[in-house]
């Protein structure tokens, strides 16, 4: 029954990393997305730096909670330490995705959070999406991967952010991490955060003074979708 | 023939709700159209949260001219109301369309109006597109979907605009409706919007000091295309 | 045969409106190409809002040197006129197109010509894409068409402009005419106007002292491909 | 033996140019891959101005290493001299590939170096992606194809940059090469290039103060994907 689990996830994994370039959230082999069995004890993440065309649902790779591979076969993800921070930290979530999705990276190499100038942002995020501070060059040098997970961390910690209410977060320099209770959400939390990225840089642009919207319209939209008295969708 | 009647509106609704994603407005479940027939007494409107690709003609779902679900079946769209007070007040109508399309949105989160910079806007829009006021934290707690029916009606109202000859608008911090005498119809205006907002938004790029045409050729292309001295088309 | 040459001409200007919406060029109904044949004493242009899903090379409109419909059905593209006046006036021309391309109709908007920035325009353009004055009020409600080729006519004449050399124009705020010895040479020029377009337009975003490229490097590119030493193609 | 090597570079290079437009790096019959084979003494090129859909694999034509032709059969690509000129300086690469892809144009034509502003940059491009300065008149006019390779060289040159480390260079007002071990992973660098340029772009809007990531985090991640300690792939 365990096996037929890890079958189930790899596949949902595969699935989940198609949808990457499929989206044009990817180009190339950019991008991986992993989901967490906690009771199981078992992460699967995409393989390293293999084409999407030629990758198979077998190829995704099996860890541990820590990230030490259980089985045979390919190298993790190199961001593989990144999500494990992630799942330690963020005890609800259920996957992880990481992009270089165009207009996300944009606002991470601006290094500005991204403001909830409307609905679209506040339909999905539940206010500013932030910007974590620059590593340093310690944390670069000693565990670039690890360290990218807690600086995320230390952010939403810092901000008092709720990481379900706002799951996701641009990293400076780099680039958005985005998780969900599985791996399709995940999946739609970048394509969303890719989207209102966009929207925004080109709302600042026609206008200047533009400011988020009011809490009561944020709240108004996140919570016909989210919660116990959300009343969108079937 | 009631009932065949409902079935050809529910056709025509789910051929314009499809034609969404098909040119780029709506991502995931985002957007909605719906279809009026006074005299049957009916609203036809895409159920809310439905996937583009797993929705059938069948799923559209049937309401009474106040909104009131006539079918058993699937909820509607959430934003059903506001189509309800858009057939209250603009009476020559009969279809709603509501998206999020990109370049619409920008404008709306910006809170400016839509300027004719050129024919391509003058050709569908006889004059600029006007942007809502914002609602209050009252009008949104208490009937929000409602409420932004109504300041969009108040905007046409304080205006002066004919909905006829401006078939569409832009919720403040929200995004645009669009409308027209049927769902094809109100469809292609809302594909006109979404690109005369990214070709407004550039042309302000090219020359910040840009001005709208002049009204003499406003009306040479509005005309051109609508009215009894129409000459475009067959 | 003459018969037969009105037919390939049908086909040609068929092909080349396709192409236009393949090239993402327009939208809907928008756009139009023609041919001329002197000799033959026709001008074979498409009709007026047939959407180009349903139309046929059968579809096309024949008329006379002077525009006047030489064969029963359909009406034919409503800026006939301005083609006419075209052929009038640039002798040597095959063939007209009409589009409302995205960013050359940002650069008719805005009013400005666009520079040559680079050797993308150079190969294609030599030198500056003009942009006509405004039209005058008499000049629209009189005979807006017509006004419309001759305003070209008059930016070509006062500029000094070869229109073999400059084969294209943007008409202020309308949006851009190109042409060629032959329907597909008039399209593929279409397409460079509006890539090269789009690159001015961000260029000058990267650097707002940007200069237009030296007239060395212009007449280099231009003459690669153009005139009796020209040594580009086969 | 050298007949079958040279059959299968002239695939490679097929391949290599057909990506060029699947990629959207080219339109119409812009862009050009080369391979060398220095054992073997030859250089395989696109043929000059030849559709995509209409090129075969056979047309790809073969030169010796100063480019003069060695089979009968097709002109070669005009810009043959430039990638002559890449492959006698750059001993190491073994693929140039040209583009005029949008993006890396409009740098080129603001004449201006694209920073390294995040991770996608970094993880090809070891450092800003280097603009040449314009060519003189006289090189214009005595050598142009021969002096763009020259001046490539001698930006390179000058600014000690190692051309493994930072596979492509902006030629002023012209546009991007760039090159790689094989035509594959040429025309990669070319999809990345092309992708941070639009990146860097919008970056500076979003943050007009943006600077360049430091050197620690450029090396985190260029040698995470290069050289003896790559821990990036399989």
């Amino acid at each position: 029954m365990k096996h037929e689990k890890i079958r189930k996830m790899k596949e949902r994994v595969y699935i989940a990393n198609l949808a990457l370039p499929k989206a044009s959230l990817v180009k190339l082999t950019w991008g991986n997305v992993s989901e967490i069995d906690r009771e199981l004890g078992v992460i699967v993440i995409k393989p390293s730096g293999v084409s999407y065309s030629k990758m198979t649902a077998e190829d995704m790779v099996v860890t541990d909670l820590t990230g030490a591979v259980l089985e045979e076969g390919m190298k993790p993800s190199s961001d593989l330490a990144t999500h494990v921070i992630l799942y330690q930290t963020f005890l609800e979530i259920g996957s992880v995705v990481h992009t270089h999705s165009k207009y996300a990276v944009m606002w991470a190499q601006a290094g500005r959070e991204l403001p909830a100038y409307g609905t679209t942002h506040a339909d999905t995020f539940y206010g500013a999406v932030p910007c974590t501070r620059q590593l340093t060059a310690t944390e670069v040098e000693e565990g670039y991967e690890v360290e990218t997970g807690r600086v995320i961390a230390e952010t939403f910690a810092e901000l008092a952010i709720d990481p379900q209410a706002v799951p996701g977060v641009l990293v400076y320099g780099h680039g958005p991490f985005t998780w969900g209770p599985e791996p399709q959400k995940a999946v739609e939390n970048s394509i969303v955060l890719d989207e209102i990225a966009e929207m925004a840089l080109q709302t600042e642009s026609i206008n200047d003074k533009v400011k988020p919207i009011p809490n009561y319209l944020l709240d108004k939209h996140y919570f016909r979708k989210h919660g116990k008295n959300a009343y969108y969708g079937q």
